[in-house]
């Protein structure tokens, strides 16, 4: 409850932490709904949600001014009237104390809790809750601060409800992150298993220059759901192999940093429509100079010549954006920095730039290693920077299968 | 809609984005349901909103696995069978041409309109949107991929629903984006105005490594919102001058390198903590060729030494984390690229590497110049990517207050 994130001022954060912490104890949450700070439209929502739910969580609009209704709005849908709690009150009168301010009478409305209900104690503020069974429906009502909102879940909402949950039933998530394929490839490769399951399921979802598949288990206890999901997990592990780079948070230069370090090599980036952006994501991960001694932003022509030793004829015969000069930029910066591999990206990352021949979007990465050098052509089509991005994907990628090479 | 939205493991922004634009042409947003992928709760949740609502406007669902059932959805809730429509199948066919791959049955799923609807073409993806008028009320469903959602929205929903609008109250908001004070410094400098105001009020946000000043004013037509607007950004602006760096979206890069190609200066970069950062922010900035010619990511001390001329003994004597590297770097880079300006940064970015005397987080920046070359020392105590960001936030701020001296 809150006009500000209907009015898109903010981002409803505190709907993210309560529908991971109630999936985490097994609560299937099937609908939420954000509403502005009036009487009726609340009044209604909660009606709606009581008839189709047996809990009803509300979070926002108990603060101390006029624009807070939320708690005479569950007194209106439940026809239950306002009652000071007394607990409550001296709990404000005691903040207040150590604040060495006066409360107002504002402040005091915070106490009021609708017949048959309970006030749930917050640690953080002024806002009790709100925690009432009204005709099979547990409605809740926390305030909307998030660090208020987090502490009255952890220590009153999480723990009651658990305790009333019927089997003990349980949801847990895995993500498995691919790379290499497109997400109808991903989807054809493990058609049989996506189509023969319904516990875990599996959701695949299109990510930036990857595809991320979440794996979903609905147990009555964690061991069973991380048994099915290792199960699962393995099957398309079965079919999709070396694609699947990492799980959960995982991220695609962690992978490649990880295995270039167990291998003992190091490398250099020569980077020009990327601009740096493949030695930044080197670098965001701990631990990376142990492989990454640095690299050359090549992004004027100039550059490729003095710094990488890129033939000036041969920027003239095949133009920057080609695989001839992606190769040449691999193999002068991985001499230069004395490197075991040498990776570079050139391409016309756009919006202006193309031509007929070579358009915006077109890309050529380039990898050189002792024994050899190799080049890829890509066509993104997308906007500037989701160009540089899935460049500086397909960059990595690369990296990583010379890496699988060596250790397959 | 999504089920990883109700799982929790992902935060709705884009419900943010979209009830920020609909206020600022004036739809009154009043109920905001989010559902997971099924058929059956979309179309109760669509029925319900088409009754009390006269547009109702639906993102995600629209992808080409089976999960994506928002199409369908819109088809069963309207009694409107579903049709290809040609112009997105070839769309579909000439969006896979280009990526010279093939695409499944799957994909052409996303051709399909309920009867009577019209394709939103979708400029960055493959998912065309719906646009659909049904027994009085305007049904919209854009993809869930917030890049593809935006630009549809921005082409062709907001002009729709514009045209649409009866007279009536609108909300416009503007923001101010401030770099090199703090939140307390903007706040105290802005105390009076801030004080005052009532319509528009002023909001400030603390940004990464900037302050936000968001002003919003509700007014009954459009260009009396803009005069109240302009009126209150003009006194913000006399009394934070040359700290406004650009308004709404704009980025410091952006402002920057403006900055440098309206000066004639070329720059380079010499990054060793921020990896990249600083040269991949200044070549998202479309037409950045012009100012950067490239930069140097040295990473190794071996790298500082051989590229860009630092001292073995200056590297001894002061440490690779020290204003005296920090300055040869720079120097370094502007004579290595034969740039105006040469810019640097060098520091712990964390979470560890950190000594007693040289903390986690401790940055120092070099600007060089024709006529000198100052340094910065800073001390960020975030985690290793938002100490990387405002490193490259100061070091942009640095090169931002030499260009404004030299116009000045």
């Amino acid at each position: 409850v809150g006009t500000e994130l209907l009015l898109g001022q903010i981002t409803d954060t505190n709907a993210t932490f309560i529908c991971r912490e109630l999936a985490a104890i097994g609560v299937d949450v099937y609908f939420r709904t954000t509403l502005g700070d009036n009487l009726g439209r609340i009044v209604e929502a909660i009606r709606l949600a009581a008839a189709r739910s047996d809990v009803v969580l509300l979070t926002g609009g108990l603060g101390p001014t006029p624009d807070d209704v939320t708690r005479e709005a569950i007194a209106e849908a439940t026809g239950r009237p306002l009652r000071e709690d007394p607990a409550s009150r001296r709990a404000i009168e005691e903040y207040f104390r150590k604040l060495e301010r006066e409360p107002t009478a504002a402040n005091f409305k915070q106490a009021l809790i609708p017949e048959g209900g309970r006030a749930i104690p917050n640690g953080a503020g002024t806002a009790p809750g709100v925690f009432l069974e009204h005709e099979g429906t547990v409605i809740i009502a926390l305030p909307g601060v998030p660090r208020e909102m987090e502490q009255m879940m952890r220590r009153f909402v999480l723990p009651e409800l658990r305790a009333r949950r019927p089997e003990g039933l349980i949801i847990k998530s895995r993500v498995l992150r691919v790379i290499g394929l497109g997400e109808s490839n991903v989807v054809k490769m493990a058609e049989e298993i996506l189509a023969r399951q319904t516990n875990p399921t599996i959701a695949p979802l299109a990510g930036r220059g990857e595809v991320l598949l979440r794996i979903t288990a609905k147990c009555s206890s964690e061991q069973e759901a991380d048994e099915r999901i290792a199960e699962t997990e393995a099957q398309l592990r079965q079919v999709l192999g070396e694609h699947i780079y990492g799980v959960d948070q995982a991220t695609l230069e962690e992978d490649v940093v990880g295995r270039l370090i167990r291998a003992g090599k190091t490398i250099a980036v020569a980077e020009s429509c990327t601009g740096g952006l493949i030695g930044n994501r080197i670098t965001n991960v701990s631990g990376s100079s142990r492989c990454f001694p640095g690299g050359v932003v090549a992004y004027a022509n100039e550059a490729k010549m003095a710094l990488l030793g890129v033939d000036q004829d041969l920027l003239a015969k095949h133009g920057a954006v080609s695989a001839e000069v992606a190769a040449a930029m691999a193999t002068g910066v991985r001499e230069l920095f004395r490197a075991d591999l040498g990776v570079s990206a050139t391409g016309i990352a756009g919006p202006t730039g193309g031509t007929a021949e070579k358009p915006v979007g077109l890309v050529f990465i380039g990898l050189a290693t002792a024994e050899s050098v190799v080049t890829e052509r890509h066509h993104f089509l997308r906007d500037r920077l989701d160009n540089k991005f899935r460049t500086s994907q397909a960059a990595l990628a690369l990296v990583r299968s010379y890496l699988l090479g060596l250790s397959g």
